[in-house]
């Protein structure tokens, strides 16, 4: 009987996003017991030896090089969208008019004008079933549950404060060549890492509603590729400082950076509330720190949560606490939530709706850091 | 082509282990390009619903409730033995026997004499191409393999102390009820977490010499069942702390826990060389603290090395440093490790002789701690 | 013949800093080989019974209740200021007019004007041989000075963002009753952590040209005293976060906030280089991270710098490493600074025309987050 | 009135230790409200110039060379004893002989017998109200206060293991000459830093009762000098490991190095019990981590307490928490202690009868390393 529950899984782009969504579609059905088990039916990518080494290595059924094959193809029920962002858009728009859910990579499109139109045609296929996610994969550490939910029962008192930050140093380097990364015509460190903790200031504390925002070329020009003496001007941003205002009535920060030399995952935050407090940082991504105020005196501090079976679905990957889930872990986690959601089960997003709610914030940024002024979102 | 390079794979036991071993050959052909394509053919469990749980979720072909027939199967030519440490031995004894390679859960079996004897069946096996593997996964952090050549290239000068801990709380409350972990007939922490770090100094340091021992029952008697009124005398170790001397000259100290309140993953050490040192803790696993002691008076300390590209296989698992490893990932670099020495290549291990090593330790520790005084190992 | 290089001071206050003073300038001669060798003279309190408490127990020769008989006395020749804010101009510019060396707690004033009318007034009298110093202690750590030498240097190459807090929680219980940190005359937060970090901000990279604020008031009305029923509105902030454009050339992030639940001395800052970085938290004061881009891939990371002798003048408090200097250490060095400039030597400040430049960064703060824009600083 | 509760202090030996004890007297009443008001009468040292910069920079009344002078001079009531170990017991003795208090340094003397002496005569003079006080410096932190309260209460549980360590490197180079420390006649590091962590166990968990040692002489030779060729023997240790049994019941290890590379104030230890664990380093000494085994699952983890005004004296250095502890300070209270003890208040130790049964341990552990075998202490 349950062969009646397989769904067939296509996966476009076979770089390491392509490879990551493969990977845990896999690994899904070891860990979850999900209500739809991922077959991998096709892998796509425009260059054919490409497509067929990921068709040998992540262990598909076929291969194509042609994307709109994939999504025509009637074995395939979900589409994983993982090429260089400005191909996002047209494929998941097509994956969606043709009846499929859609996994896409982060950033959905270029600005917020193209996420928007994605975020309504998802919306207008929702009553057909038709279910979308985002790759916002942070989201998924089990720690920031337990956030969210302690932010949501009132553990914490009133939020005060929000101090998130973003900072990683791969383009610290003014050496570091020129890159997909910077193409003028999107966004630079905002889109690329800013998104990222965004989106975890919504999911952990609902909507931005305004904003000021500086946002800082640092290197001015690269070379063009590496080594080489020829230089290209960056127009994007290396480094954007934002602070906001939330819905919910606090205030807090935000900082994006590609500069910071010597940080490799500084995705971080600090919320202050008016009976605790909470601190983390991806950098340690098993750990978070708790402090309640109403502690008594001589024992008054940040507890350090250690990651455990108390934290759903850690327990699903090791039975034991301290035992530490990977950067890979979250993905495969992203992708049983979405299998959940496609099922009817809870929704626990991102979908293409919650993207676009981010881009906004990004778009925003952008033209707040042009205008050199507050900005209502949107 | 390369169909040719497949080799199946069969699992006994369908237990937390069997499932890491199910999921991690499952994932080594997405993350390394191994010489040999594991296909997941049969799992074993003498109990029929276990075994069409397993076989249904982890990705098997088939499944049998006769470890027996698994190994005689000829499609199987890596028998993963996962079972209760008390069915290692015969398990494995017969699969060298049928000519298999085996993957064998730690320990091997209860006492020394035992695990020479699968150490020798091993060695015999060897000319005709047999290949054995123990599952101490910690070993497989790619930190650990740096820390290991930092020691080898003398970059830390002469090593003159090693301090070592394997510390969890999982038997720490006088309540937690008895479990085969306490069967007289064995050992008990000794063997459950010091063989890690027993393994772990052979690792890096390589053979122990000597040592005094001081073994001790904390909780003298526990439940026989979770909340039963009825106790159950415990005769094996909750805690270990051993004095070492190794072969190479230099100290050392060694303790294992399992009522170290409050660790979950306390499995650590720190090294002292006369040029350097190293310290570590699992507890976060992607980072080894260095010092160096030539470094400027005015910078100088530990320096927190993140796991990264530069340390393989981390790369093969995520581009980017920083962003981490978790605990499941060191039993996919453990089969791969594998795969490759059954190929033919570089046999990192630890087999089933080195396995043997460390149960000497681990059996010299028991003796020495009952006699009360230094013993030589062996 | 040292006899002739003592030198008098008269303390006016004798609250926490008060003692803070006395107790600094007590344990100078036994530290340091200070030039001139400080006498405690007389403190002065309005409050008679507090200034004869302070004379036994401070080791004061003398009292008053007349803070101008001190600054009068011939026998003083240095006069600390640590009476509450509102009191300082007045009692700073008639030390000065009398003569007097002045060591003032911050802030020198209300406001911008009246501490450039202060730091005019000390300019003016600099060719007498009048000294200045403010109490901004936590400038005084030696650790600071190491990373403002290693910034100076281009050890770290062209430095591109800052991002500087001072975060404390005494304020983030909504029923903390109104005190005169909240007096509507004055500034908040802004002043009385912000102007630390501020003055760090600059003591690091130099002046701030220009920057765009958001001040909040978290409470908006607190008990007029402990648990009464009565609530006074509070107008001044609770939370100030600025975004800052340094003359140097690159931009960063300021955060002040006495709400910061859970924090206690979260003075800290992150500064990247185009070559390195470095991060710090007076929470462990003794340590400061170190990042060297140009380290080999394999052992990359922050390295944490002990203090210890290399950071003068550490070496006068232990002579060992890592035994570390505590918060009132900090007071004794700023103290023995100033003796040292006194007497001719390097003026390492902050004096009043540094204090004031702070303060004009605050004033700034606090009208562009009136005017919700940014501006230029002065 | 006050002056009848003045109380002369006299220093013999102007080193590092003898500044401190003159530092800590003088800062005394400027923090505590003691009952006796130290006045520094003499300093001594058999070099005239040592004594008359001492004289000077430290503040006391008068000098001397001859040390004899000084414990018979009427004015000094408090005989510090700062001199080489070697020296202690002829200085010590002769001040109780003379009917003085004693504020010696560690170790009072070479061995065991000797130490017991000195414990007796001290006993025989207590009844004429004489005290005796041992520099043991590192139990004055107020977190270790609350460390011995937690145990005491029951907090924590039964008490399993300690895990104690004391490590520093500042003998770790194989080039560093020969020095007093290495003195055929004394112990080497299990005296220096040994007693140290041994006098915390004691303090923490109470009496030891049988242990078995490692001594180990790391570095067989050094220069006789700085850069010497002539080398000279070492015969004391630089590494201990005990392993120990306390007189309450538990076990646990004992730790001491002066050649572990790279640290510079590794003093702490782990404690677990049933019900709780706490774990402390002096490297970070205003923090002390606690778990609870009755936290709710989701929230588990260690506690990281910082030090402020819940934990006497910390309060009168500082009225705010998490401002810092530094290492000199911990001599201050010491001096405070010793004060409030001859004043007839709580006598909080350690004097010499304390300082006596931490010698028999050292002793013990050296005759058990000789012997190679477990010793009853004593």
């Amino acid at each position: 009987m349950h062969s009646a529950s397989k769904i067939g899984v296509g996966v476009i782009g076979t770089g390491f996003m392509g490879r990551a969504h493969a990977m845990a579609y896999r690994a899904v059905p070891g860990i979850f017991s999900p209500p739809l088990v991922p077959v991998l039916e096709i892998v796509a990518d425009s260059d054919a030896a490409g497509a067929e080494r990921a068709h040998r290595s992540f262990g598909f059924r076929r291969m194509t090089t042609d994307w709109r094959a994939l999504i025509a193809d009637p074995a395939v029920a979900i589409v994983c969208v993982t090429t260089p962002p400005a191909l996002h858009r047209e494929m998941a728009l097509a994956a969606i008019a043709a009846g499929k859910h859609v996994h896409c990579e982060k950033p959905l499109a270029l600005d917020a004008a193209e996420t928007e139109a994605m975020a309504q045609a998802a919306e207008a296929a929702r009553p057909n079933g038709i279910r979308t996610q985002v790759g916002f994969n942070y989201l998924k550490n089990p720690l920031l549950g337990l956030a969210r939910e302690m932010i949501a029962s009132g553990e914490l008192g009133e939020i005060t404060n929000f101090r998130g930050i973003f900072a990683e140093g791969y383009m610290a380097d003014p050496a570091a060549p020129w890159s997909w990364r910077l193409d003028p015509a999107g966004a630079g460190v905002i889109a690329d890492l800013g998104s990222h903790i965004i989106g975890l200031a919504r999911f952990l504390l609902g909507p931005i509603l305004s904003l000021v925002a500086d946002l800082e070329t640092v290197v001015k020009e690269r070379p063009t590729a590496p080594g080489s003496a020829e230089r290209r001007a960056v127009t994007v941003d290396d480094i954007a400082r934002l602070t906001v205002r939330f819905a919910r009535g606090c205030g807090g920060t935000i900082e994006a950076s590609w500069v910071a030399t010597g940080r490799t995952m500084q995705l971080g935050f600090e919320i202050a509330g008016t009976r605790g407090a909470l601190s983390f940082t991806q950098e340690r991504m098993n750990e978070l720190l708790l402090h309640r105020a109403d502690a008594p005196a001589h024992a008054r501090g940040f507890l350090r949560i250690e990651a455990g079976p108390a934290h759903p679905p850690y327990g699903l990957f090791c039975p034991a606490p301290g035992h530490q889930l990977g950067f890979n872990d979250l993905k495969t986690i992203e992708a049983a939530d979405f299998l959940a959601a496609i099922a009817g089960g809870a929704e626990k997003g991102p979908d293409f709706r919650e993207a676009a709610e981010i881009q906004k914030v990004v778009d925003t940024a952008i033209r707040s850091s042009r205008e050199r002024s507050w900005l209502a979102v949107g």
